[in-house]
């Protein structure tokens, strides 16, 4: 890595999984893996302040390029004092290229080897993302952890279309590399492929040489399933160098952490923790709750009796679902905040259990339960 | 008062000015006065967690019996524990009996002397509200302090109307003070009138004999404008037992605490801080920031630079911009927490002002102050 600020230990491998428990070092402080990072979006985890991130145990949180660049701009933010003095979180940052946002959010996404040419879907504006400009857009928000700009076509398209994608995400990850400047930031490489095993295959091979800091898994959790998703880590990350952080992108349930990891996973994000809650969806060590469900109107039992974060310390089913039910804002933070305390005591289980050689054990038991609770 | 947990204890009078500073106990704990509650309708103030407000200095909260009632229902609160336990904030509670939102809020309300009869502005509903039914719903949610049911009319009827209507508030006040069982609770009279001297003094003569814990003046902010709510105090606050706790329901700005303050008031309660926070509006010690302005754009400086509170400390005016512009809800909860930190600060210094005997050279720095902001 470029810098000595930066280094991934590895600290335990399970005696069975490929899961791995480590330590990944930044500028901006240690992450302890597996990590979940919440998503910030817009240079805010929704509802919540750094400080209530830190109390259920985040060390981490994600940002994202093509929002932010969108609107406030990368250049304020930098003028600001880059996004961790912006958002005032002081923990590790990673920012998304905006590659997989441009595919997905983006009016009529034009793409060529240059660049892909899109519509702003905030305000229509045709806007050009390159590889160098999204590597310099990444400099500017200042992030610890920067990603390549990568296509990232829709799960169903032709065999052909996805080799194209891959062909141009090897390039693209060239040119990023070749523009990426401040050693204060790592660069990570982005594997594409879908599900095709020999295009996995072709993608990691074109991205090795370029010798990454760490390297992601993206395309994944776009429609093909979990059986596909499971299938497709289990051929691709064995390719991947044992000593750099992997990320799967924009992944998942609790399951497929569980999953992930156990296939040697180090890094997730997921909107599914806030906007679930956002949604009145609370996950517990039971399986979900739908906390408008009438069931709940007098329930004076927390969320998940299991759960120790602050908001099961206090709060009630009951004045959770009438402030859901009431439009309350208070409502969505509370489940947003619990969501993501749920999530990070999952990765916090997971660390242990590897630590301790019982990742098989842990799976089953954790696969039983959520099959019951269904 | 009905129990010795309540007791009202004058500390400082202010030589020149009406301004008193006292400390009221509670069941729940004590309220230093001149204090300014805020508003949380339906049993949270809006955005805000209990120990962010205990990190702005609140002690003392009011929530509403009317919202309550019909949403989540007075009954279901009780069953959860009462309103402390129901939104865990363990220090004093203050509940609006409901009248003025009946007037306010509820479709096509016909009032005679038994009740008062609407529709909710939720389902359309028909409710009955009666004198005995408010203590009933208020003794359910379990407030410290609770208030009797009053009829609140607008500000320009006629002046029988208005005699109506203190007539109505003393005869429902007695039936109030009948129906009230719960010991830990204290119940407070409302003095009704508008701005005519003569109808305040009847309200005034008509509630004392029923030697209420504590006198709130109502049907004020309802329209008739700075000058005359003034005028209004000069001639209502007077007549009051110095003993009592004086509670000016429903005010305001700044200026109107310092106003009401140097008349001798020493509750209140309003939504204006949350709000407008809401709506984007910060209060500062040197007028309101509006800041959705493109003038904050690439503002490094916090919302106030003579605020300390804990977005003041941390975020800056460029940050809260692009929350507010992009929807984001820790842009509301943000300005919302600094803006009752700046109303609690306003009452520390009031209270500190009345303590030193310089109430008077305070409210003329205050109002220089905002005359030059404006």
């Amino acid at each position: 890595m470029p810098d000595t600020r930066f280094n991934f230990t590895l600290e335990a491998t399970d005696g069975r999984l490929a899961g791995r428990a480590g330590c990944l070092s930044t500028p901006h402080g240690e992450v302890r893996t597996p990590a979940f990072m919440p998503v910030g979006t817009a240079a805010t985890v929704k509802g919540l302040l750094p400080e209530q991130l830190r109390a259920v145990g985040v060390e981490m949180v994600l940002a994202n390029a093509y929002h932010l660049a969108l609107r406030p701009g990368a250049e304020l933010v930098e003028e600001l004092g880059g996004l961790h003095e912006f958002m005032q979180w002081d923990g590790p940052i990673l920012t998304d290229s905006g590659g997989f946002q441009v595919f997905s959010l983006a009016h009529r996404a034009r793409i060529d080897d240059r660049q892909v040419t899109f519509q702003s879907h905030i305000d229509g504006d045709t806007i050009e993302l390159s590889p160098e400009r999204a590597i310099e857009i990444q400099e500017q928000l200042g992030a610890d952890i920067i990603m390549c700009l990568d296509e990232c076509p829709p799960h169903d398209v032709p065999r052909e279309r996805l080799a194209e994608a891959v062909e141009r995400t090897t390039r693209w990850a060239g040119r990023c590399r070749e523009a990426h400047r401040r050693e204060d930031q790592a660069l990570f490489g982005i594997v594409q492929g879908g599900i095709d095993p020999e295009l996995r295959e072709r993608s990691v091979a074109g991205l090795l040489p370029l010798e990454f800091a760490g390297y992601a898994v993206g395309g994944l959790s776009v429609g093909e399933g979990p059986a596909a998703m499971y299938r497709a880590l289990d051929v691709t990350v064995p390719m991947l160098p044992a000593d750099r952080p992997r990320y799967l992108m924009g992944v998942g349930t609790p399951s497929d952490l569980v999953e992930a990891v156990a296939r040697g996973i180090d890094l997730f994000d997921c909107v599914m923790p806030t906007r679930n809650g956002r949604n009145g969806m609370a996950f517990t060590s039971e399986g979900s709750v739908r906390i408008r469900n009438s069931r709940y109107r007098d329930d004076p039992k927390p969320l998940d009796a299991r759960c120790a974060c602050p908001v099961c310390c206090r709060f009630s089913r009951g004045y959770l679902r009438h402030l859901v039910i009431a439009g309350e804002v208070l409502g969505l933070v509370l489940l947003s905040w619990h969501n993501l305390a749920i999530f990070q005591q999952l990765m916090v289980e997971l660390r242990q259990a590897i630590v301790e050689q019982r990742l098989d054990d842990y799976r089953t038991v954790h696969l039983a339960r959520m099959a019951a609770s269904v």
